[in-house]
């Protein structure tokens, strides 16, 4: 009884070809000459199966849809699809799974990333380059449950034998990601979540687990009265962390912020020495790298040094652009946001490397099996609070293959110069208030538009609650038209005003313009 | 100064057409002799604005694709789509705000829901039918951050006027949904989550706030020692939910199975009153219909009964197929299992109308506001734990227009019978022995192969210790072969096991019997 060593790997058969049952014999000379760097014959280990060159340019889009409910096959090229605990046979082409281990195939996804990250590839490139691995994609993925081809509506993730190139892309974007915030040779952890409120939730879960990890098994009763802290302007998504994971929302404590809407460092001092003096402990500070509605960077540095100075867990919420993050233990980067990657995409990173899976992992028998004949270390699942995973690493690869850093850095300079020509047309224009003095930090553009009626009025409660009315007003009038649309919200002690935020790098100053004469045209009358 | 009175809506005005800056005059003869329905002409509001009908038949992928790096349009229409807070203008096929208010929209979502979901719907007819709303989609939704087109990467969903078709289709489904699990004419509350873990815990999320609403704002110290009760078959997520709300794992108790896998109901009670004999207070059973392993369908009435005697809220996980759940407080139902929903697709229902706002609401500002025009309970962002969420709604939705609910009963009963027709195969088939006695209660099968070398020898630890590495042995040689994979996993006492679950109904009879034949094939000689 001869069996692989515990662990061992069979040796690396990649392929671009799709294994037919059916195959002429003629399929054989398509085989023999187009050998590549991915493919190998492993027709001598089954005569009933051959291996054969798939033709990428051949493939339409019919190719990839179901067969009618079940029924209808191809006559010509029967597929068999087999999933690790499903039979899924409908699709026309064929999964066949095309085993790598993960030693075999990080060569590869090492050099794509290379290969193609700084500037962007031709855009009919990105769908055939083996460095985007589209192919390889198609060929090595396990279609769970559905049958659905990873192309259209991907697999999901949660080990590496459903989903290999997905949790090598997942690894590598991670560490390109961490390397780009500032940690040294990209080193930590982290993991593609559902959304920024999930990664910012992620966050507080692993500061919990770091200081107090016991609670993991005893709940929040094994841990003193923990008290998190964040900007009266941060995204609302930490207080429901806080709300969800039995802080409670009231010790969720929100600092104070300049007129830009800044965390005011020696408030954020205060409010430890506070809490520490009611016996609470101070646990986790967030800051805000581009807050929601001024666009506004917390002072990071001096928060990080009071963070080290009272031993609190540092968490940046990432959300515009690429800055220097290197003191922060967690950061939550949105690619959905303004990198333009469809939602959703976002990333929580940790500094500590192996800390999620301490946190989250439950080590469920049925799925993460430490028999298996690879590394189970490559299994990304049991660190995660979801089980499947949808795909949101593959739109944001081939965003990056095709556009470059440098297409990436562009696209948010153009935003950025289009808000500051947004702002330099309206700061000292008739019927304008600025919410705040001075240039945008950000690309929000933060004002008040004034009707004619109003100008003339002393400032006051009756002019206050008029003010408040003409945003909502105007974006009702808008969304009527069906023109455009703009956001206002009121911020503290400020009544309404319209949030302009440009996120999209294909706009121009024309655009810009139409958006002022709309806002006139309509607020006109008011 | 005229303004609309609060909450007013404006008179209804939908339409297919897409707003267009240059149109010629000769477009308004397009105009003239096509309204429908869904359309109306506001061509009078402002001059500058004329609506074309769009044929949607002569839409090509292309025309969803984005202007090249932001500088190419077609000179023929430069669209102009605006975003909520994002200009976002790149895209070939405009989107213009096309304003519904609710209950205008509303009527029609619930005709197109009554149209076409018993049977099915011709494959032609699905993209065009305005039943599917597949082109009102298009005009209506509003392009996030990424100006990414709603059919190819859906706008994300926290406002109605956001995804208001999105909106209400989540709506009519939850609805359709309860009704289908047995609530009053389904009523209760719900949403889309990205995936059952999280559906799990959001369960567990609402039942601690029913029970304890302080919980919220003051954290787990304003509630005693809480416990939870799951069977020791149901999947990890609810351990996991227990460690991340901060109940602690520990205090997730794990109830005793039958041998068919099934919650012994005694073992449920003699825990609860060990649980509060030692002062502890029992919360939430989970209730699995459908087991991850073998597929079993715990004794809900039995445990609703305890439930009831207790006062504790019943949740059921039911991973499977359609069964009445009229007894549990929340229930969580994947479309993505096997109703061949591409992942990720999971609802959590719950029989408390308007409990999910009040447990996770933060009303924050600068989204949810008061004073929009429309009637702002259709805003579903704040009962989320997320802030924007991926659209899973629309390919359901889209799936059940198009197989109908029959449609989907026929793809379970196939599998039904697939399974039926392995175990028939192999439960007296030399070589093979089952996990279990009896016909499977789903789809699941688990047995053990033995191969020739251990079929004589007797019980013990030698025969268990080597049958335990039969399964990822032959695993390990499916996955380098790449014919097939099926899972395995130990359970309890019960050494390596395989587990095949049919969930495409594709497969047929001679897929089960090549399966057979590969484990043989790939067992013979261990």
């Amino acid at each position: 009884m001869e069996m692989f060593g515990d662990n061992s790997c069979p040796p690396p058969c990649n392929t671009l070809g799709f294994l037919q049952k059916n195959n002429s014999l003629d399929d054989k000379g398509r085989l023999a000459g187009q050998k590549n760097l991915l493919s190998c014959d492993n027709s001598d280990r089954d005569a009933r199966f051959r291996l054969t060159e798939t033709d990428f340019s051949n493939l339409f889009a019919r190719d990839l849809l179901p067969a009618k409910n079940g029924e209808e096959r191809l006559s010509t090229a029967p597929p068999r699809c087999w999933t690790s605990t499903t039979l899924t046979s409908s699709w026309r082409v064929w999964k066949a799974s095309t085993w790598s281990c993960p030693t075999s195939l990080s060569p590869w996804s090492r050099s794509w990333w290379t290969a193609g990250t700084r500037s962007s590839m031709a855009s009919g490139q990105v769908t055939h380059d083996s460095s985007t691995s589209c192919p390889l994609v198609l060929t090595s993925s396990v279609w769970l449950e559905s049958g659905s081809p990873p192309l259209l509506t991907p697999t999901c993730k949660f080990t590496y034998e459903i989903a290999p190139v997905f949790v090598l892309m997942e690894q590598l974007t991670l560490k390109k990601m961490r390397e780009m915030i500032g940690w040294p040779d990209g080193e930590g952890d982290g993991l593609f979540s559902p959304g920024g409120a999930i990664s910012n939730m992620y966050s507080v879960m692993i500061a919990r687990y770091k200081y107090f990890p016991e609670v993991k098994t005893k709940g929040m009763s094994a841990a003193p009265r923990l008290v998190l802290f964040t900007s009266e302007h941060s995204h609302y998504s930490i207080k429901k962390a806080g709300a969800a994971l039995g802080f409670g929302s009231e010790n969720v404590i929100l600092l104070s912020t300049d007129e830009r809407g800044r965390v005011i460092p020696a408030d954020l001092e205060a409010k430890i020495i506070d809490a520490k003096q009611k016996g609470y402990v101070p646990l986790f500070v967030n800051a805000t790298a581009g807050s929601t509605v001024y666009g506004a960077f917390d002072p990071i540095n001096e928060i990080a040094d009071i963070c080290e100075k009272y031993n609190l867990w540092l968490h940046v919420d990432y959300i515009k652009t690429y800055i220097k993050l290197c003191r922060a233990n967690s950061v939550t980067w949105n690619p959905h946001k303004m990198m333009g990657v469809p939602l959703q995409c976002s990333a929580i990173l940790v500094r500590e490397k192996g800390i999620m899976a301490g946190c989250n992992s439950m080590c469920a028998g049925y799925l993460f099996q430490p028999d298996k004949q690879y590394d189970v270390t490559y299994d990304t699942g049991d660190k995660a609070i979801q089980c499947g995973r949808h795909v949101d690493i593959f739109k944001f690869w081939l965003m990056w293959k095709a556009k470059g850093t440098i297409g990436f850095e562009q696209h948010i300079d153009k935003c950025l110069d289009l808000s500051q020509y947004l702002y330099n047309k309206i700061k000292n224009r008739e019927g304008y208030e600025m919410v705040f003095d001075g240039v945008p930090q950000h690309t929000n553009v933060c004002f008040w538009y004034i009707p004619p009626s109003l100008r003339g009025m002393p400032d006051g409660d009756e002019r206050r609650e008029k003010l408040h009315r003409v945003a909502p007003k105007i974006k009702a009038m808008m969304m009527e038209s069906g023109t455009t649309m703009v956001g206002y919200q009121p911020q503290g002690n400020k009544v309404n005003f319209f949030r302009m935020v440009v996120s999209n790098p294909a706009a121009t100053q024309s655009d810009i313009d139409f958006l002022i004469d709309e806002i006139e045209r309509m607020g006109n009358d008011l």
